[in-house]
Order: structure tokens, then sequence, then C-alpha cells
């Protein structure tokens, strides 16, 4: 019981979103669609008396990777490493999370599927409050469209072929939780609308304008926000749920942000060899 | 129309197997497991007046990828690159029909979903009778378990959470349709036992040691390729269907074999930036 084991699991913006909550956290979940990104969380684990968490060398709490180890029983130490800005939508607690219990699986022999481990995590992450659609886009990979709410076996994944460079600037934080709180009756209509339209035509210029469409329809653009999307030289659109924009290509960077590069990440969350 | 795009598909063994034969192409495939691998094919394609296809350098023909581009009504120039095999069960075939069609949506702004293009080469693949469960093994990467047969939206996946190296040696060709031509009942009951055990532990040492009985069961196993697999010096089985040893590490080279080396692909097909 003393074998260390990591995984990545790349990061993940959503563009649009609708939530569907469940009482059964396996079935909760959201439709949308976003993007999984080479930026993403490498975590690593160790047996020990008790689960603890460090980002970036820190210690901190993040709810959904304590509970999904609790959930079988393991407890670790988990170091999470991250080159993603933190509460700016990024989906860092998902991959956290995510991350957290592959590795725990191949450090102890839990002998889990990839089906458990992605429901358990998707199932830790919606209870804590801290995402509904992450965690299963993260275990996908590339750009997912989630057609259907849930952990495996209950939601349904499709996605746009594409690949390539896409930049980032964080702003500030929003809160996930105090987002959902709120009514969110319009949000869904805009969400579902967005979904639509993007499966009648899965591409990624076709992604981006209904993500702008979504976020200027959800109420959740800042001034800041708009300032930057305006300015952009390519498609862009802001993360859902962060005060974060994100273009493809350098449609940032060409518009003088000192934006971050990242690209769209090819597979989902692994295990390291 | 005269955009070339690129994508690749890491090559698949499967383990073991049992045959699910349906008249809809898109319900038809098979239940098993196996690996997907990092020596896969790179298909390139450019709009031509009709389609060809060339593999390695030589021209040739590949019915499924002939097939899947009728599908959309492309006719393409379309190159295939691969340090695999041919004919030896790695699913070199399924892997150039998903790489040309993700491809040529690229190119020529067909502007299908990943679960469509899949869907079409999976389907091209089971009508050429060149295979059953490679294309939405390969489209998904990892270590997938077909839980259920058939394109997305008809079949199920999950996969066994694993990473590293893995050798192969190929001694000979192995006819998938005359396998599949002659009588399967004492294989699939074989395909099934071993789903059934892979499933109760979803482990990469057992997916081998299930692989293994698997093909002493299936009857087919020649002289030559159980010398190999009896020598290897880590859990080591045959490829379906090809007169090909796999093993994990370095079972094979360990034993004094030339055996070639990869390693599990993290990700599944995708379209190259």
């Amino acid at each position: 019981m003393s074998e260390t084991a990591t995984a990545f699991v790349p990061g993940h913006i959503t563009g649009f979103f609708s939530p569907h909550p469940h009482e059964d956290p396996l079935r909760a979940g959201s439709r949308g669609a976003g993007l999984t990104l080479a930026d993403g969380v490498e975590t690593s684990v160790e047996p020990a008396p008790e689960t603890s968490v460090s980002l970036n060398g820190r210690d901190t709490k993040i709810e959904p990777v304590v509970r999904v180890l609790d959930a079988f029983d393991a407890s670790m130490r988990v170091r999470c490493e991250t080159p993603l800005p933190i509460g700016a939508g990024f989906g860092v607690s998902g991959a956290a999370a995510l991350g957290a219990v592959l590795a725990a699986n191949d450090a102890v022999g839990l002998a889990r599927s990839e089906n458990e481990l992605v429901g358990a995590a998707h199932a830790a992450e919606v209870e804590s409050g801290t995402g509904l659609g992450d965690v299963v886009a993260q275990a996908r990979g590339g750009v997912p469209i989630r057609v259907e709410p849930g952990a495996p076996g209950y939601g349904e994944l499709d996605g746009v072929p594409a690949a390539g460079r896409i930049e980032y600037l964080a702003l500030g934080e929003l809160s996930t939780a105090d987002v959902l709180a709120g009514d969110t009756s319009k949000l869904s209509e805009a969400g579902e609308r967005a979904l639509a339209g993007l499966r009648a035509n899965p591409t990624l210029p076709e992604l981006l304008a209904r993500s702008r469409t979504f976020a200027d329809e959800a109420g959740l653009l800042t001034d800041d926000l708009r300032d930057v999307l305006d300015a952009a030289e390519s498609p862009a659109s802001m993360a859902m749920l962060g005060e974060t924009a994100f273009a493809i290509g350098d449609g940032l960077s060409e518009a003088g942000y000192d934006a971050s590069v990242t690209r769209i990440h090819p597979g989902g969350a692994t295990l390291n060899p």
C-alpha cells in the first residue's frame, strides 16, 4: 500500500449549457458543449492515514476530491499541479477529482473500470455543487457535446471533430454554485437553443458562435469581458462559469491581450505510464 | 475544394471477442476487449475526381475506405502511412476508414459530428467484412471494453484504466472474413465468458489472462504462435485476428524475440492540427 500513481486530466471550458438537476447524482448533469484543453491537471496520489490535498504545492480543500476517495474508502495524500487559473471556468475541481480516483485505482488496486471511476468523480462533483458536466467531458477529451446529462450509462456524448490552438484570458472568478442557485430558466432555454444549433452544424466556428449568443442571453457577461470578446480577432466567447475569455487560434494575442496559449486536447483523462 | 487534412487513428489489438451480426451495420458488431496502440495509421486526404488509396506509398485497395467516402459522396486521394503489419490483427483497415472520413470531414466541410463519422466508418467496415469492433475501439482509445456491440448510439463502451509499454510480433496473416464465415458458436461462448470475467475485474493482467484463455478455447492458435506465448516473460496473448503475439511490458524482447515496441495509446482517433 505504498505505491504512488499519477493521472492527467485535461482542462475543460464549457461554452454553453443547460443544468439538469436530479436527486441521483449519476443522473444529474448538464447538456451543452465545450473544449477540453491540453492545459490540465496532473494529480499524484500516495496512500496516507487521511486524505489531504495540495494544489501547486499549497495545502487546500477540494471537496470533490475528498468525496470521491471516500466513496472507495481510500485515503490519500493528493498533489495537484496545474497551469490553469482556479475558479475561472476550467473545471479544475472536476479534473482533480477524476485524476485522484484514476490514480488511486492504480495505486491501491481498486480494480474499477473507467466508467465506474468517471461516474464516481461525476457524482462527487455534483454532490459538492462545483460542476455538472466537466468530469464526463474531461474523461472523453476533444470537443465534447453533452447530448444527454449524467454519468456513463446515463448520459450521452458526441463530439465536434476539431483540433488546434486555443487562447484564454482569465479576468476573475465566478461561483458555479451561486449561478446555479439563482433562476436558471432563461439560461436553460438559451442552452437548449444553442445545443440544437450546434447539433445541426457540429463545427468549431458554430460552437463559438452559439457560445457567444448564449453568453449574451444568459446575462453573465461583465463589461470587462464583453470588451475583450468584442476586441478579439477570431471567434471568442466566455468560459462557463468564470470571468474568462477564450478564442480559437490567436484571436486574443492578436488583439494585444497577454493570453495563455494551449490546444484542444486530443484525448481524455489518462493514467500516466 | 482543394484543402488537404490528416487524421491519426491508433492501432487496435482485440484480445477476445464474440461476433454479433445484424442486418443493420450500425447495430452489428462485437463484444470484447483489447488495446489501442500508439502505433497507428496516419491518413491524409485531398479532393480528387475519384477515390484512390495508397498505403505506405503503394497504391492499394482498402474497401472500407472507399465505402465510407462514398457514403458522403466524397471522392478523395487517400494516403495512409503506418508502421503496423497488414492483415495481422491491428485494425489497419478500420483505422484507414475512420481516418479518411475524419480527414474528409475537415477537408471538404462535411460538418458531421464525431459519432456520425465513427458510425459511418463502423458500417463501412462491417459491410466490407473486414472487422466488427475495431472502429469504435479506435475512436475511443485506451483499453476499450466493447460492452454492447455496434456504432455510437447502439453500442456501449467501457475501459480498463491502464497505460504503458506493449510489444508485438507478427508471424503471419489470418483472414477475418474466413474465421467469421466458419462456425463461431464455440468462439462466441468463449468470448462471452472472457468478457464477464474482465468486467468483474477490469485490470490489464486480467485482460491478458482472459485473452490467453480465449485464444486456446477459440482454437485459433498456431503452433508457432503458441511457442512464442509460452516463451514470453510477461503476460502475452494473440491478436484477434492475425498470427500475432502481443505482451505487456518487455515480455517478448526479454524472451529473445525481435518484437516491435509501442504503448497503450491514451486517446482515440483525432484530426491533426
